[in-house]
């Protein structure tokens, strides 16, 4: 197997990015990966685990690698591309691993102008922990990798990127910035907003109840909150960033339950039943 | 083991129904394991796959037994209960595996008066398929089990029955049955209703975003919404007998999930950082 790239710097070594490195490993990258963090003990923890060759704080890391991959919360990705903009030098291609694209992507475009090529990329894989030594081998296998190329795309570095991931073992699809916010804004932002919020009204009930309901849940609701378990700073930025869609998927979520929340009310257990066997044949269709 | 009862007879054989007589066997119960079911098609399985000794649609199978367990919808507790009364002579206790008790528990009692003892029992187990082929070895071991007696219960069957999920390997609490629908209402049943609301709303979305979303859910969505494939029937009915308390865990839910919405239209990082930290901590106490 040929590979694309022959040094490829990874900046934010945590879950998603540390994955990527063991995972390039594990399928035989015969390149050099390096890796960038600000925390230099994700540093020291990637180069134990030997899923990077080399690490650093300074961005600097970046000058001899062929492929920069942003693996920061979105909400680093400008004060990051400013750092890092002063050591491309033309040979690189940057691409990134966030769950927000739409107008971020054209603001990396903008920022790297001149620079170098930016493919937007969104690995749609994960868990709900954080730091490299959380990375999971073949976590990206048999997944969708989404790949958002804009009117100005370099179409040889979308390429290359696109081909990386199937080497990966991803399935790509390309799809368009705006439409992939649209999308993941309510199959992954609204369930993460959600399980944030049931955990917290599960808080307020405890109070309420006088007992410690966490101490009741089953295995449904272990399941149901796990994705409440995320980092807080990454899902903070994603909120942000993906702002309006999501308040859209919030409307829909809550007009849905307020539908359920009448049929209750109301006592209309016919109702009832069609809305939760409708619902039950649509998650059917979930693989 | 010395076990309690001699002749155990189930009421609604499905996945708890079944989950029961097949751990009553794993466990060594040397006694009959009979069941009733409106529909024959669950008693040819259930003497197909040997989980119990016989079977029958007619509530007479309930003669011989000296513990009968309703085990179907709890909105079925009723209908079941009158064709029960004129076969119960004196020599059985009932007991149940629904998920709703408070005020259920007292009609129970009330239906029964004079004919049998009536122990509420609610196992904290299950998974969102249906049917006693669907049944689980060991559901019940590590898992609690709630008993809910009142001012009126026996205590003698209450012990008894309390033995007895002892000897499944459950942890035995006792609560009081009004109490028991407040915790699970929050634990449980507004989980439930809100895996299906945001299948619903995703199935709306999908209109929307011209996308069918289904296909770009990852494993958050799927563990997420598992619980959104529970039986309709069961649900509803679980709804209907828990209004009251279901619809106060709704309020919270919904007052939660408005501050998150208030947090991303003020673009608020620190509140929306602050508000996911905070969950994540408390689930952190989910076992």
């Amino acid at each position: 197997m040929e590979w694309e790239f022959k040094e490829i710097c990874i900046i934010g070594l945590g879950l998603i990015g540390g994955s990527f490195a063991l995972n390039l490993r594990l399928k035989g990258f015969p390149g050099k990966i390096t890796a960038v963090d600000i925390n230099p003990e994700a540093i020291e923890k990637g180069l134990e685990l030997e899923v990077i060759d080399s690490g650093s704080i300074k961005h600097s890391m970046a000058e001899s690698a062929d492929l920069v991959v942003l693996a920061t919360p979105v909400g680093a990705y400008e004060p990051v591309l400013k750092q890092l903009k002063p050591h491309l030098n033309g040979s690189q291609v940057v691409s990134d691993l966030g769950s927000v694209k739409g107008k971020l992507v054209y603001r990396c475009e903008e920022l790297l102008a001149d620079t170098a090529p930016f493919v937007g990329g969104h690995p749609i894989a994960g868990t709900e922990k954080s730091g490299v030594e959380s990375a999971v081998p073949d976590l990206f296998v048999g997944a969708k990798f989404i790949v958002t190329p804009t009117e100005n795309t370099d179409p040889k570095a979308l390429e290359k990127v696109k081909r990386l991931w199937k080497q990966l073992g991803s399935e790509v699809i390309e799809m368009a910035p705006y439409h992939h916010d649209r999308v993941f804004a309510a199959v992954s932002h609204l369930p993460h907003v959600v399980a944030y919020s049931i955990v917290s009204a599960i808080d307020d009930l405890s109070e309420q109840v006088n007992t410690n309901l966490f101490e009741f849940t089953g295995g449904g609701f272990r399941d149901f909150t796990r994705i409440a378990m995320s980092d807080p700073i990454m899902w903070r930025d994603i909120c942000l960033a993906n702002r309006e869609n999501l308040l859209n998927s919030i409307k829909s979520f809550k007009s849905a339950l307020e539908k359920v929340e009448k049929l209750i009310e109301e006592g209309n257990g016919e109702g009832l039943k069609e809305f939760f066997e409708k619902a039950r044949e649509k998650r059917k269709l979930v693989k």
